[in-house]
C-alpha cells in the first residue's frame, strides 16, 4: 500500500516523508512526470534502487512479433510495446568516493512532493555515507508544458558538518537493464536493448547528444543535454560519451553548508522520418530555448499554465480530503497525460509505466476525454486528431475484417490492432462509438464547426459505415448487431450488447446530423443523404433486448438466462477472476467485470426510464465483481442517478484512491488513467448530477452524507462555470463568457452575470435492496476529514 | 489431382500405372502402411525424391511450447506434434556407381500397388541410369497386423542388358531432414532433429539397431533390421553405425537376368518408462520372431488376417466402379489405423503423415468408431480403451476448468489438451457426449459386459458428471448449456448447441442406465442413485431451442437470428472461408463449416419428426459450405433419409473419394481417416438406412439410381449379417451366430438360416427444393461404372 502512516494528505500535493522501498515502483508511477510527449517515471534521481525505470516519449515503441497457439486470419502479426528510451533524468553522486545510494549508510530524512500546482517534483535527502559522509541532497524535476521537448532538473548538494569532496554525474543512458517480468497478461512485455546506437556526441561546453533507432520499427530517438552549475571555485567538469552514455562529471569540494547546485535541462525528439542530423539539431535547439528562459522560468511558465488549468478544471471536495487530494492528483495526471500530445495517443497508463504494453484504448475517449472536453478542451481535440490521423489504417484493418468504414484497433501505439486475442480485441467494436462519442461530445461543449469538419466528420462518418456493415434487420425489421464483444470483459463475442447497440445508435444519429449540417465535406467524403437516411433508419430500427420476466436488460441478449457465477463458492484470493478461471467459464455466466449495460445507462441514459435505471443498476450490482478499474466510477454515477448516494460516495472512493492506495497491486505499472479521470466522472455526473449533449448541459446534484460541499468548473460553449454544490442547495457561477441556459433538476434557467442558487429537491428514498456478489461488497466510505 | 490417366479404377487395389512427382506427397498418404501401432508413408524406397518422409510410431511424439499474444488461465502450456520417428524403409540402390534416383536417367515404367486384400504395397521400375545402368526393381513392402512390432521389405533388383554392378544399402536413419513448412494451421509444426541418440550398435551378421529418446517428451524409441540376402556368389555384405545412420550395405555384380533379392526385417519399440537395455531386446526380440515366421508366412499371416476382415466387413456397390474402390481403400485405412492400438487413439490422419500433428479428436469417436463397432469390434474397444486410460487427465483438466467429471482434451495424442484456441477447442464440450456415444455404441453392439463395467461405465459416469457441472436449469425449469461448441468450426460459444444438447441428453440418460445395471461396480466409482437420478432429471429436462416462425431448428439458441452469409460476394478462391475470413466474421452469421445440426439428426434421429429433418436438412443445406472433410458423409445419410437420394449419392461420392481425389487439396498431410469411414456410413446408413441402438437394429434401404446393388457386412450381438440391396429389395442374411430379430422399414422379422428378402416401399417424393449456398452447389455424382 502507498498509503503509509509516513504520507500526508494534502490538498494541493502528494507528499511522501519517508522513503519506502516496499513501495518504490508504485511510487514512480505516482510521482511520474509528462507533458504528454515526455514522461519521466518517478525514478530516484541516482538511478538506484529502482522499481522500474522509465523515461517515455508518446508513440516511441518497438515491433515484436505476436505468436499464436493456432493462427487465424486477421491475426495481427506483431504487437508494439512501449521503449524505455534515453534515461536523461539520471544524476549520481559521490560523496567522499561513497556512491550516494539509499541502501547503504543512514538516510536521516527523505522527502518527496509532487505539488500539483507547481507541476513539480521535488525531493530532499539528507544521508550519511557508510564512513560517515553526510550530504543534503534537494532537486526538483520538471516535464515542461510550456517546453514540449524539455524537462530540467534542480540538483542541490550540500555538505553538513565537514567538508566533502562530491562528485556528481549527470548522465544520458541508453538501454538500461529491465527486471520486470511476471505471469500477469496485463504487464508489459520487456524488451531487451531496443535501442542501436547513431550517434553519441558531447561536446567541451558540456552538452551530450545521443542518436538511436528502434530496431525493428525504425524510430529515431535523440536526447541531448546541457548544465548550469554553480559551485565553489576550482569545481571542474568533464563531458563524455562512449557506448550508451553520455555523462557531464562535475567534481567539487564542498565546506559544511555549501552547496553545489546545478540545473540540467534535458530534451528529446523523436521521428521516423527525419535524419540524424536533423534530430541532433532539433534536439540541440530545443535546449537552446529551455535556456534562454532558464530554470526560473520553466518553472514560472509551468507554474503559470496549471494557474490557468486549474483556474478551469479545479474540483473543490469538502468533508472529505483525501477525496480533495485525489481528484486533484487525477486531474494532474489526466493533464499530465494529454497536454502536449500533438496527434498522439493517450495511453491507459499514460506515460507513466510499461503496463498495458503502452497501448492506448477506448477508455480514453470515454473516461479521459469527457473531463479533459469540459477542463481542457484543446487536449481532448488533439486525442481525436490522433484517432483522425490513424483513419486510413483503421479503414484498411475494416477491408480485412470484411466490413466497410474504419475498425479501429482494440489496442495500439502506432494506429495499427495489436490485440492478440480476438473476442476481447478485436470484437470489442464499441470502441467506434466510443470514438464516435467523444467527438459528438467535444463538438458539442465546443461548438468547434472547425474541428467538427476536418476532424469530426470524417470520423462519424467512417464509424457509422462499420456499424452498417455489421448490423442486419431480422425478420421483424429489428437491427440486430450479432457476435461482438462489449465493455465488460467477462463475456464475449454475444448479440446485441445494450451498450453496444445504444452507442452505435448514436453513432449512426450523429453521423447523420453531422453529414446534413456539412453537406459540402460530406460529398468529399463520398456521403449522399440516402446513405445517411441507410443510418437514421438503422438507428431508428437498433434492437434493444429487454427481459421482461426480470424487468432488467439483458447485458447482451440472452445474459439472464445464464446461470449466475456461484459467488459463494469462490475465495477471496481468486480475484480478479480472470486470474483463476477460463474465459470459457466467465463468458457463459451471470458475472460482470466491469460495468457495461450501466454504462449505457450512463452515456445513454436517454434510452432508459427511471424506474428501469433503478432495477437494471440494482441487478447488476448483485454481478459486478469491480476486476476492472473501468467500473467503479460508472458505478457511483449511476447509483447517484438512483439515490443510492452513500454507496456512490463508496465507488467514489474506490475511483479516487486506485493509485494512491494501490488498490489493485499494479500501480507499479503506471497509474490508471481512467480511473483518475473517473474520480471527476464520480463527482461531476455523479453528485453534480451533470449531463449534456445536444447544445444543453443539466444538472441534478445531490451530494452523500458524508460530503459538505463539492464545487467544479465546467467549460461549455466558451463558457467557464463553477458550480458549488451543499446539501441543500446549487450556486451557478458563469466565470467567462456570454449567458448561457442550463437545466437544474429540469428546469431550466440563464446564468448572465449574478450567480443562480437552487434548491435541491428531497430525495425519495430508493426502495430497491442493492448488494454486491457475496465476498465483493463494497465498504462504505468513511471520509478522513 | 491423384486420379490421374495413369490410374486405374480397381475394386481391391489402388493402383498407379507410372509416377507423377507432382502428386508423390499425396501419394505417400494414399499409400501408407500401418497396424495402427506402426505408420510408414509411401515413401519411395530410396528416400528421395519425397514429400513428406514419414515413419510414426502411435504416440510418439515430441512436446513444444505453445505460445501465446495474449495469455490466459488454462490455456495448454506444451503442444504435442508426432515424430518422424527413425526411417526403417530406406533402401538406397547404386547401378553402376550411379544412384538409383527417378529424378535423373530413364524411368521405363514404374508401377505401385497397394493391394488391399493383400495387405502389401508392391512397386515394380524399370531404370536406366543417366549412363545406361538398365535394371529392374521390385518391392514389397508390408506393416503386420499379426507381428505388432515388425515391417518388412522384399527387395529385387534385376540387371537387363549387361552385367552391372550393383550396391544396395539398407538403412535406419533417423532426423531426417523435414521439409513441409506452410502457414495453413491445419498443417503440422515441424520440428528439427526431435531425436536424441543414446545407442547405435550394428552386429557382424548383420543387424543393427539405433535407440533414441525425444528431446523434451523423454520417449525412448528403439528400431532395429536384420536382412536375409540372396545374391549371387561373391556377393559382400558389410553392417555399420554412426550418428543418426545404421547401414547394411551389399554389393553384388549381376548378370543380365540375374537378381539379387533381399528381405529386410525391421522392428519398433517405444517407451516413456523402460531401460535402453529393455528397449534393445525388444527390438531385437521382434526381429526374431518375424525371422521365424519369415516374409512368405508374414504375407500369409497378413492376407489371413485381411480375409477374416473382409469377411465381414465388405461393402460391394454395385454401378459405381469409383464407389466400390473407394469405400474398401477407406475400410482397409480404418482398419491400419486401428489394428494393433492397444490403448493408444486413432488420430485424424490415422499414421499417414503429421497433419493436425498427429492429434485425435472427436471425430473417432463418432465416424471412425461406429464403422470398426460393426466391423472390427476389438478396434473399436481399444481405441475406447485409450479413452478410459487418459480418464485422470480428462479429470484434472475438469478441475481445472472449475468443472465436475471429466472434460477430454479436443485434440491431444498423450491425453492432455493441446487446443491452442479455446473457443474451437476447450469449449467443445461435445466431445465428452461423442466419447459416451462411442461407448454407449459399442455395448449395444457386442453386448460387451466386461467391458461395458471397466471402460464403458467409469467413462460414461465421469462424462455425465460433466453435463451436470455444464450445465442449469432456467427459470422454466428447462436444463440450459450455455457457452459452448458444437461440431461446426464456423460457430462458437454459443447457448444450447442442439447437437450438443442432445447427445449430453443421450450421455446422462445412459449413464444413469449403466449406473442401475452396475450398481456394485458404480458403488466404486461414488456413484449414488440419487445421483443417477438428477442426470435423469436433467436429461428430461433439456432445453433444445426451436424456431416457431421458420419451424426450424437454430444450430445453438439464435443462432436463426444471425445475418446469412453473404455468399453471392463470395469468391470460389476464398474457400475454405477461415482461411480467407476472420472468424468473427465467420462465427456472427450464418454460415456453416459441417454438418452440426443434421449430425445430431444422425445420431438422435429420434429426437426429430420426419418433418422436421426435412426442413431442417433443406434449410441447413443452404448455409453448409463443407469445408471440413467431417460433412459430406452425414450429408449425405441424412439426404438419403429425407429422400434425397441423388444428392446422397454426390456427398457420397465428396466422402469417398476426398484422398484418392485430393479433394481438400491436403491429402499431403495424410489422409482423412473420418471422412473414409464417412464411406461406409454413407452407404450402410445412408442408403441401407441402417440405425442401431438400445438392442435393436434396423434398416431403410432405398438406392440412388446410379446403383444398381450394394451389400455389407454386420456385426451385431455376436451375429454376423449380410444385408444385400437392389432397387427393389433388400435380403438379410445370417453369417455367424444365432437368430436375430431386425427391423426393415420399421416392421420387425427374424432371421434363423434362411435369407430374409424384403421389398422396398415406394418412395415418396420429396416437397422441399434443396440447394446449396451459391458457389457451393454440389456436383451430381456421375458414376464411373
Amino acid at each position: 500500500m502507498i498509503r503509509h502512516p509516513a504520507f500526508t494528505v494534502d490538498p494541493w500535493a502528494v507528499r511522501e516523508h519517508s522513503l519506502n522501498l516496499d513501495v518504490l515502483a508504485q511510487t514512480e508511477s505516482v510521482f511520474a512526470l509528462s507533458n504528454g510527449h515526455i514522461g519521466l517515471r518517478g525514478n530516484l534521481d541516482e538511478g538506484e534502487p529502482y522499481g522500474q525505470p522509465g523515461t517515455y516519449l508518446n508513440s516511441v515503441y518497438e515491433l515484436r512479433p505476436l505468436p499464436y497457439a493456432e493462427a487465424g486470419y486477421g491475426y495481427p502479426e506483431s504487437g508494439q510495446t512501449v521503449v524505455n528510451v534515453t534515461n536523461g533524468k539520471l544524476i549520481r553522486l559521490l560523496v567522499d568516493d561513497e556512491p550516494f545510494d539509499v541502501r547503504y549508510g543512514t538516510l536521516h530524512e527523505h522527502e518527496r512532493v509532487l505539488d500539483l500546482r507547481a507541476g513539480t517534483l521535488t525531493r530532499r535527502a539528507h544521508w550519511s555515507s557508510p564512513t560517515g559522509g553526510e550530504v543534503r541532497v534537494t532537486s526538483t524535476r520538471l516535464v515542461s508544458f510550456t517546453h514540449r521537448a524539455v524537462a530540467a532538473i534542480q540538483y542541490e548538494v550540500e555538505a553538513v558538518g565537514r567538508p566533502r569532496g562530491v562528485v556528481v554525474q549527470s548522465e544520458l543512458v541508453a538501454n538500461e537493464t529491465m527486471e520486470y517480468a511476471g505471469d500477469d497478461p496485463r504487464a508489459a512485455a520487456v524488451l531487451e536493448s531496443p535501442l542501436v546506437l547513431e550517434e553519441n556526441v558531447s561536446t567541451k561546453d558540456g552538452m551530450a547528444i545521443m542518436i538511436h533507432s528502434t530496431r525493428a520499427s525504425h524510430l529515431r530517438v535523440a536526447a541531448a543535454m546541457r548544465h548550469e552549475i554553480d559551485g565553489p571555485e576550482g569545481t571542474r567538469v568533464v563531458t563524455e560519451g562512449f557506448g550508451d552514455v553520455g555523462r557531464v562529471t562535475i567534481a567539487t569540494r564542498l565546506k559544511p553548508g555549501q552547496k553545489l547546485r546545478m540545473v540540467k535541462f534535458f530534451s528529446y525528439g523523436w521521428s521516423a522520418k527525419r535524419s540524424r542530423p536533423a534530430m541532433h539539431d532539433q534536439v540541440v535547439a530545443a535546449l537552446a530555448a529551455a535556456q534562454l528562459v532558464g530554470w526560473e522560468g520553466l518553472r514560472a511558465d509551468q507554474r503559470e499554465y496549471l494557474d490557468e488549468f486549474w483556474a478551469g478544471a479545479d474540483v473543490e471536495v469538502e468533508g472529505d480530503a483525501e477525496v480533495q487530494q485525489a481528484v486533484r492528483f487525477g486531474l494532474f495526471h489526466v493533464l499530465q497525460s494529454a497536454a502536449r500530445l500533438e496527434d498522439r495517443p493517450i495511453p491507459g497508463k499514460g506515460l507513466t509505466g510499461s503496463g498495458y504494453d503502452g497501448h492506448a484504448f477506448w477508455d480514453t475517449e470515454i473516461f479521459v476525454l469527457p473531463v479533459l472536453t469540459y477542463t481542457h478542451p484543446r487536449a481532448a481535440a488533439a486525442a481525436l486528431s490522433w484517432r483522425k490521423s490513424i483513419l486510413p489504417m483503421a479503414e484498411d484493418r475494416a477491408v480485412q475484417l470484411g466490413l466497410r468504414g474504419a475498425a479501429f484497433p482494440w489496442r495500439t501505439i502506432n494506429g495499427e490492432e495489436c490485440s492478440g486475442y480476438w473476442p476481447a480485441g478485436t470484437a470489442a467494436f464499441h470502441v467506434n462509438a466510443d470514438i464516435a462519442d467523444a467527438v459528438t461530445r467535444y463538438v458539442d461543449a465546443t461548438e468547434d464547426t472547425r474541428f467538427e469538419c476536418e476532424i469530426g466528420l470524417p470520423l462519424l462518418v467512417a464509424t457509422a459505415r462499420l456499424w452498417c456493415a455489421l448490423g442486419h434487420y431480422d425478420a421483424d425489421g429489428r437491427y440486430r448487431i450479432d457476435g461482438v464483444t462489449g465493455p465488460d470483459e467477462y463475456s464475449a463475442v454475444a448479440d446485441n450488447n445494450v451498450y453496444t447497440n445504444l452507442m452505435a445508435q448514436q453513432n449512426l444519429r450523429e453521423a447523420a446530423e453531422a453529414v446534413t449540417r456539412h453537406l459540402d465535406r460530406a460529398e468529399g467524403l463520398e456521403v449522399t443523404l440516402e446513405e445517411a437516411a441507410t443510418w437514421r433508419n438503422a438507428a431508428t430500427a437498433m434492437f434493444v433486448p429487454y427481459d421482461e420476466r426480470l424487468g432488467v436488460h439483458p447485458q447482451s441478449e440472452g445474459f439472464t438466462e445464464h446461470a449466475v457465477w456461484d459467488f459463494a463458492a469462490t475465495k477471496p484470493d481468486q480475484y480478479p477472476l480472470m486470474l483463476h478461471f477460463a474465459y470459457f467459464d466467465l463468458y457463459r455466466r451471470q458475472v460482470v467485470k466491469q460495468a457495461d449495460l450501466v454504462l449505457a445507462m450512463h452515456l445513454r441514459g436517454d434510452a432508459f426510464t427511471p424506474e428501469q435505471k433503478a432495477r437494471d443498476f440494482a441487478y447488476y450490482e448483485a454481478l459486478t465483481v469491480r476486476d476492472s478499474s473501468l467500473s467503479a466510477c460508472t458505478q457511483a454515477v449511476l447509483a447517484a442517478e438512483v439515490g443510492q448516494l452513500d454507496l456512490a460516495y463508496a465507488y467514489l472512493g474506490e475511483a479516487a484512491l486506485i493509485d494512491l492506495d494501490d488498490l489493485e497491486k499494479n500501480t507499479v505499472d503506471g497509474v490508471h488513467m481512467a480511473s483518475l479521470a473517473g474520480t471527476w466522472i464520480a463527482l461531476v455526473a455523479g453528485f453534480g448530477g451533470m449531463r449534456a449533449g445536444r447544445g444543453q448541459m443539466s444538472f441534478s446534484p445531490r451530494l452523500p452524507s458524508g460530503l459538505t460541499r463539492l464545487a467544479f468548473g465546467m467549460r461549455y460553449h466558451g463558457r467557464l462555470l463553477r458550480v458549488g454544490v451543499t446539501p441543500r442547495a446549487a450556486t451557478y457561477r458563469l466565470l467567462e463568457g456570454s449567458p448561457l441556459t442550463l437545466t437544474h433538476y429540469g428546469e431550466e434557467f440563464t446564468i448572465v452575470e449574478k450567480p443562480v442558487t437552487r434548491r435541491i429537491p428531497k430525495a425519495s428514498v430508493p426502495t430497491l435492496r442493492i448488494r454486491q456478489p457475496p465476498g465483493r461488497e463494497i465498504t462504505p466510505r468513511r471520509p478522513n476529514r
